[in-house]
C-alpha cells in the first residue's frame, strides 16, 4: 500500500480544522435549540424520483448501487441516490411523518451532502450543510418568514468568521412590480428575474439588452426592472425608495411589507458581524421560492458565492391532499470553513482535547496514574496518561508535540505532593488534584480566528 | 406526489428519538475527549481498492457512480464506494496525514457507514458507530489495550442502555495455547479459530467434530481446544484456570498477562451497567486482530450480536516502509438505539427542545415577544414565541401539542406583571424574565428508559 493522496472535492479536516468545526457545529445547534427547533437527521439516500422531481441538477446527482447489483439494471425512479441538498430529504420527511409530527413544525438538520460538481474553492462533492426550516400545514403565517432570518443571525453572528451580509429580497415584491410595470404574464416575469439573476455577472447594459431583445419588455420596462435591482437598504427607507419609482400593485405592496418586516425584525440581532440588507437583485435560481428569498456573503470571500441561502416554498411539500408551505436557510458550513481553514486564517489553539498530560516515573506506577487521571476528568479536565515512563524530558517533549499545555507530575515517593507544570511557561507549582483548576481559556482548545 | 414510505434497512428517528441519540452521542463525545482523544470525520467515500483489500465484505459494499456516468465503464480499483465501518477509512486517514499527527494517535469518529445488507433487527444498510482506536509508529505499547476498554466502559457505563457486559480474549493467549496443545501451523490455528467461532451456533461437541475432522485435531487436542474455549472470568482467577489446563507456551503466558491486565485496569470502571469478564471463546472473525479482542453483549438483547466491538491490528495500516500498528473499539450506535426505541423501550420526555412559549395576546404583541423570548434565551432557556395570536386556551393547546411545559404571559397592560403556567400542573405564578428559572430537569428533554 502506497501513502494515499486526498481525493479532490472531498475536503479532509486535520484534528485542530475539526476541533474548529465541531466548535462551529455545537454552536450552530445551541441556538437553533434555544430557538425551540428540534433536531432530524434524515438517511443519506433518496430513490431517484425524489431527488431528480425537485431539483434541476440531475446531472450532478450521485447513484448509489450495491458491487454486484446486475450491471444491465438501468436507473429507474427507485433507483438510490444520495442527497444533494438537505430540503428535498426534509420535504420527504414531512410527508413521511406528517402524522408524528406538531405544526408549525420547526427543525435544525446538519448532515453532509453530496454533488458531483467541478471541484473548487467553495464548491465541493461532499460537504456539510447546516439547515433550520418551518413548515406549517395548510398555510403558513409571513412572520416565520422574519423568525427563520432571526434564528440564523443569532446562529451565524455568533460563529469565528469574517463578517457576514445577509441579503433580503421577496419573490412577491418583484413580482407585483413587474405586473406593474405591465409585464404581464408568468413566463415573462419568470424570464425578467433569470435575467435579473445575471446581472453580477455581466452588468446592467447587457441585461437591459436581454430583456428588451429575449424577453420583450420596452426600454422604458426593462428601465423599470433594473432600477428596482439596484435597491439596496438597510431599513424601512426601503419603502419611499421603491414608491419612487412609481409602480403600483397590491402584491408588490404585500412583498415590501414582508421585506421590511424581515429588516424590522432583525434589527436586534444585526452586530458588526452579521448585518442584514434588503437588496432587490436576489432573486435565487430555485423555481419553487415564492415570498422572502435570502442570500449571505462573506465579507472578503465574495467569490464563494453565498454561504447561507433559502426562501419561503409554498408548493415543495404536497402528498396530493395537503400542502406543507415552509420557509428555510441553509447554511454552508464546508463552504465557509474550507477556504479559512485553507489559507490557514482559522484554527485551534491546540490540535487535542487533552489539558493535562499525567506523567509517569515508573511503568509500575500507571494505575496510579490512571487513577489521579480518573479524578481530573471527573472535575472536567481532559487528561492522559504518559505513554510510556521514559525520561521526563522526553515525555514533557511528547506533551509539547501533542499540543498538551500541562504536564502533572505525581509525588515521587509517599512523602511528596503533586506537582503540575505549564510547559509553555516552565511554571511549575504544588497542585491538588481534587481543586486544581487549569486557565478557563485552557480547559479546551480555543478557536483563533486570524 | 403520494405519501412516501420508509426504506429498508434505513432506520430514521422522529424528534423526541432523535433527541436521545444527540444526548448519547453528546456523551460518547465528552468522555472520549476527556480520555484526550481527538474528533477527526473521514469522507463517506474511498476508493474501492481501499475497502476490499482489507475487508471480507465486498458483496456489501455499496459503489457510488454520477448518474451521466458511462454506463459501460466497469468498477475498477480507484470507483468510488461508500466505506462500510470507520475503521478501514482511519487507516487511510493516518497514511495519508501521518506527517501531520503526532504519535501515539488517539482519535474518536463517529459516522455513519453503509452495507448492503439484509435488513433485519441490529443490521442496517445505513447506521451509525463511534469508534476509538489509538496508534502508534512501528509498536504499539499493550497498556493501549487496557486503556481503549477503560474510554469505553467509562463511556458506555453512562449511557441509558440496559447493562452492558464487554467479553475480551487475547489472540496471543489462544495461538500460543494451541501451540503448546501442539496444532503448531499457522493454517491450522486460523482453522481452529474458526471452529471455535461457531460454538454459540452449533454447540461443543459438533465443534470437537469439526475440530477433529476438518482441522485434523487429535481426539485430546480438541478436547483441549474446548476446554480453553470453556472458561470465562471475571479476575485474576483466569490465570489458574488456565494454567489447570496444564499447557506451557511462553505466547499463552505472554497473552494471558495482557488479558489479566484488561482485566485489572477496567475494575474500578465496572458498574451493574457496564462489567468486563474474560471470555476464551472470543476470536472475532476478521483476521487482521493480533492480541487483546474485544465483544459486547446488551443484557435482554443478546439476540443483536456485539454492540461493542474491537481489537489489536499490527499490520492494517501500513505503507510500505512504516507499520502502525493500533488498538480500536467500535460501538454500534444504531445497533444498540434502534431496537430499544423499536420496542418503546427508549424515548424523551418531549420532542422539542423548546421550554418555554410565549403568549401573544396581540399580534401586534410580536416585536415585544420576540424580545422577551430573546431575553429567556440569554439565560439559556430554549423558548419560542406562539405562532399566531389565537385564543389563549388555543395557545395552550398548540404548547401541549408540541410538549413544551411552560406557557409565558407578558403582561396585558403596562401596569401588569409576567406570569407563567406549568401546562401539565395548571399551576400559574408570577415570575421575572430576567430571574426566572424552570426545575433542573425541564430545562432540556430528559432520557426515558423503561
Amino acid at each position: 500500500v502506497a501513502r494515499p493522496s486526498a481525493l479532490s472535492g472531498y475536503p479532509e479536516w486535520l484534528p485542530a480544522q475539526r476541533a474548529v468545526e465541531q466548535q462551529v457545529l455545537d454552536t450552530l445547534r445551541t441556538t437553533f435549540e434555544l430557538h425551540g427547533f428540534a433536531g432530524i437527521e434524515t438517511r443519506a439516500v433518496e430513490p431517484l424520483g425524489t431527488l431528480l422531481r425537485k431539483g434541476e441538477i440531475d446531472k450532478e446527482v450521485y447513484v448509489v448501487r450495491r458491487l454486484h447489483a446486475d450491471p444491465d439494471a438501468g436507473a429507474d425512479e427507485d433507483t438510490l441516490a444520495l442527497h444533494y441538498d438537505l430540503t428535498v430529504p426534509f420535504a420527504r420527511y414531512v410527508l413521511e411523518h406528517a402524522g408524528h409530527l406538531a405544526f408549525p413544525f420547526r427543525r435544525y438538520q446538519v448532515q453532509r451532502a453530496w454533488r458531483g460538481e467541478r471541484p473548487q474553492e467553495g464548491r465541493y462533492r461532499e460537504f456539510l450543510q447546516a439547515d433550520v426550516d418551518i413548515v406549517d400545514r395548510d398555510t403558513l403565517a409571513a412572520h416565520h418568514e422574519v423568525e427563520v432570518a432571526q434564528v440564523m443571525a443569532d446562529a451565524l453572528g455568533r460563529l469565528p468568521l469574517p463578517p457576514l451580509r445577509m441579503q433580503v429580497n421577496n419573490r412577491r415584491l418583484i413580482e407585483g412590480y413587474y405586473r406593474g410595470l405591465g409585464v404581464g404574464e408568468a413566463a415573462a416575469v419568470a424570464a425578467t428575474m433569470r435575467a435579473v439573476d445575471k446581472l453580477d455577472k455581466v452588468g446592467p447594459d447587457a441585461v437591459g439588452g436581454i430583456l428588451q431583445a429575449e424577453v420583450g419588455l420596452s426600454a422604458a420596462q426593462a428601465r423599470g426592472v433594473l432600477a428596482l435591482a439596484d435597491i439596496t437598504a438597510e431599513d424601512a427607507s426601503l419603502v419611499d425608495r421603491v414608491e419612487a419609482l412609481g409602480v403600483g400593485d397590491p402584491l408588490l405592496d404585500a412583498g415590501l411589507a414582508e421585506l421590511v418586516a424581515v429588516l424590522d425584525g432583525t434589527a436586534a440581532l444585526q452586530t458588526d458581524r452579521f448585518a442584514v440588507v434588503a437588496d432587490l437583485r436576489i432573486a435565487r435560481g430555485l423555481d419553487y421560492y415564492t415570498g422572502t428569498v435570502y442570500e449571505t456573503r462573506m465579507l472578503g470571500f465574495e467569490s464563494l458565492g453565498s454561504v447561507c441561502s433559502g426562501g419561503r416554498y409554498d408548493a415543495l411539500v404536497d402528498d396530493g391532499r395537503t400542502t406543507y408551505p415552509g420557509v428555510g436557510l441553509s447554511f454552508g458550513v464546508t463552504r465557509a470553513l474550507a477556504p479559512l481553514f485553507g489559507r490557514g486564517l482559522l484554527g485551534a489553539s491546540r490540535p487535542v482535547p487533552t489539558c493535562v498530560l499525567v506523567a509517569l516515573l515508573h511503568e509500575d506506577d500507571r494505575p496510579a496514574a490512571d487513577a489521579l487521571a480518573r479524578t481530573l476528568r471527573g472535575r472536567g479536565i481532559a487528561t492522559e496518561v504518559a505513554p510510556s515512563a521514559a525520561k521526563l524530558g522526553r515525555q514533557i517533549r511528547h506533551a509539547d508535540r501533542r499540543g498538551i499545555p500541562f504536564v502533572w507530575f505525581p509525588p515521587a515517593d509517599p512523602a511528596g505532593g503533586h506537582e503540575v507544570k505549564d510547559i509553555r511557561s516552565g511554571v511549575q507549582e504544588p497542585a491538588d488534584p481534587t481543586t486544581w483548576q487549569p486557565p478557563a481559556d485552557d480547559l479546551r482548545p480555543a478557536v483563533v480566528l486570524a
